[in-house]
């Protein structure tokens, strides 16, 4: 096939896979995105083989295997992302500033103490079983960083997005993303050629800081102070314009400060949750969400190889650090969050289990300095894709008494919703207190 | 930098620009599509190069240079056909199928003659410059294919894309691809190591009629007659996600026939445009539309290399080209149209003028035959792009009595718009009579 037909018939492929695994799980009461996961882990290279194989056509066309392959993870990649990165927008663009940072300094404990535990469980049980000193330092780091996507969604599908534990979890993601960087920083260190002083690495940390306090901040308040004489701009569709401007830009320099781009994404959503266009631009976000945050988590489901499974001589390791990332972080951040009660304290342990991209920069990287072995790599692999798929059943089952909320609704009924836009918005607020 | 931030870097470059080159023309009174055009010149490898050349982080990253190319390529690619595939989406929505074939006659007439005049006048001149018999057949070919996506921006940016003019335009183009098919059909038979039989070009060509006629008739009678019963489905955002599904699919199967990925999305709009939700879905296009359709025409932009004006022997052979290639269409079209009057004649020929992909196959055709030698497939190229960005400000002079009417706007005004929606499509609809 032509690189757009073949383009367009993956998209396709991809899309609808995923609504309808996610009808079928929600039939069945269990979260969509579940649905999501499984019909990436069936439609992908490890399982049919729908999409991710190049043919040979392709391959003719790109002038290599390699050309063919790296074109088709492009295009899923970019969707991909586009679909996380909305996500989170959809995500910050639904709360307020201060119902993320009010509750601060338990964030603080539970992204401490989340990073501390997994990170001192990684590293000693590598040491105790006779690894390197580096290669456990590698590990230890890699179960540290928490991918805050898919229990965002999770949250959302169940519809307690507004409650104390969701605030916690998301204001922690976004310190953890800040300590990873501080330690990722102090790691490349010991690895690189020319190790970065300290200075670089307080620097670094310094200026995520600064970037996600002055985003949040000065942003959410020249939003709420400049916001309504821009929006007599006459340009059509123009808040549209900004936040998809804005969310792109926000997750492109997140990353530039060594930020997830994510953050940058749902800092985005929390500063124009503040404009008076907030109504208009949550609804046109919705046609946008069900287009595209689909594709990250068929992607993730993609990645699962249930064939290592059976490679008897991993499955040992595999279970052991998967158990590790899931006991480290839900000891960890259940510790943090503790004060709140048993309940609370377990939904924002289990909600920050998920391991992401950042383990795997991690093991890339430890890779490249040959001091993170094949076998290990892949197992970091499995543990990073195990942690996000157990968290939505996981999340369902502690929330058994929360009643299935469908998502924000695009059509038909949104035009009754508007009518009565503030109400709904402070009744959705009300489990919150 | 790691892929996925390079990725959504330039995703964020590709968009600002695209808007602030779309807001800077209509600034100016011009077609916004023409300063996406020009963005999508500016920011491309062959001038400011801030996209499509490949750092080597991610030259590093994916192994070879090829692929780091190839990944790029991907990432523009996908966004552009879905952009591509939206906006034809979008123009389908916005019509009914009547619309479209209760001129029928005359849209035959301007398909054929369009499809007749450019091949005579481009395999006479070459034979009469002294090219070979194969190479002047090529050529001709290439001539043929119109490509109807620039055209239907500019006349929805025009605000006439329920015009007379327009709906000849969409249909002819609609039969234009069918023909183009049957003579690639033909033209690959003439090349391949199997010739096709004469049965298997007819077979090619009813195949894609069939598709055509079963798609407009059945499933608009299917949409009118079942769409109520289906719009009581609960799942949120069904239409929505419906929508997308058919667009996606119909834009696979129509390339599976052998036409354009894009007829099959107008005719998914068209189809769904008979649906009761289609007020929903319309609107929820927009915010899809914004997002995606930018991308398309920067990236036929970005293919812009203006520097091949600069090599004085290829200047010639290009001038000569596009300029056969302009007033083919101009004069077969126009002729087609002729009965209509001399300004909507000229305005129909102008709307055909722009040739796509379509021409690029062919002449990729060739050169894999040894048929089309290199410089005339560098020509090709470059007709291709000039006949497609000349198209928007010939169109704004020829409606430069038409008010320049802002798109449809999803956000802020929209509810008062909803409350008077029936009213405001007919209102509408009155240009057309």
């Amino acid at each position: 096939m032509d690189i757009g037909q073949r383009i367009l018939f993956d998209l396709f492929v991809i899309f609808v896979a995923a609504k309808l695994g996610g009808w079928a799980f929600s039939w069945l009461r269990q979260p969509p995105v579940l649905g999501e996961l499984v019909a990436g882990m069936v439609i992908g290279p490890h399982a049919l083989g729908f999409i991710g194989r190049p043919d040979a056509e392709l391959v003719a066309a790109l002038g290599s295997e390699e050309a063919a392959r790296a074109a088709l993870e492009a295009t899923y990649r970019t969707m991909a992302e586009l679909g996380l990165v909305f996500l989170l927008f959809s995500v910050g663009l639904d709360m307020r500033v201060e119902e993320i940072f009010r509750v601060g300094r338990r964030q603080l404990f539970v992204a401490v103490l989340g990073v501390v535990v997994p990170f001192a469980l990684g590293y000693a049980s590598m040491r105790w079983s006779g690894r390197t000193e580096p290669e456990a330092l590698f590990v230890g780091v890699a179960l540290v960083a928490t991918s805050v996507g898919i229990t965002a969604r999770a949250l959302r599908d169940l519809g307690v997005i507004h409650s104390v534990e969701a605030r916690i979890i998301l204001g922690a993601a976004v310190i953890d993303d800040i300590l990873s960087l501080l330690i990722l920083g102090i790691l490349s260190g010991l690895g690189g050629a020319v190790p970065p002083s300290s200075l670089d690495i307080v620097l670094l940390v310094v200026e995520a800081f600064a970037f996600v306090v002055f985003v949040a901040l000065v942003g959410t308040g020249v939003v709420r102070r400049y916001g309504p004489p821009l929006s007599r701009f006459t340009t059509p569709n123009f808040p549209l314009v900004i936040a998809v401007g804005l969310c792109l830009g926000l997750a492109v320099l997140a990353g530039r400060v060594g930020l997830s781009s994510i953050v940058g994404a749902f800092l985005a959503g929390l500063v124009l949750a503040e404009a008076r266009a907030h109504y208009d631009i949550e609804r046109a976000a919705v046609p946008v969400y069900e287009l595209l945050v689909p594709f990250f988590f068929v992607d993730v489901g993609a990645e699962v190889d249930l064939g290592v499974f059976a490679r008897g001589e991993l499955l040992g390791l595999m279970v052991a650090i998967t158990g590790l990332a899931i006991v480290g972080k839900l000891v960890g951040c259940g510790l943090g969050a503790l004060g709140m009660g048993w309940r609370p304290a377990v939904i924002v342990g289990v909600g920050m289990v998920p391991r992401g991209e950042v383990g795997l920069v991690v093991v890339s990287l430890g890779r490249a300095l040959n001091v993170i072995p094949e076998d290990m790599f892949a197992v970091i692999v499995v543990m990073s894709v195990l942690t996000t798929v157990i968290v939505p059943p996981l999340l369902a089952r502690l929330y058994a008494d929360a009643i299935f909320r469908p998502p924000p609704v695009a059509v038909s009924e949104d035009v009754a919703h508007l009518g009565r836009a503030d109400a709904g918005r402070s009744e959705e607020r009300r489990g919150e207190r």
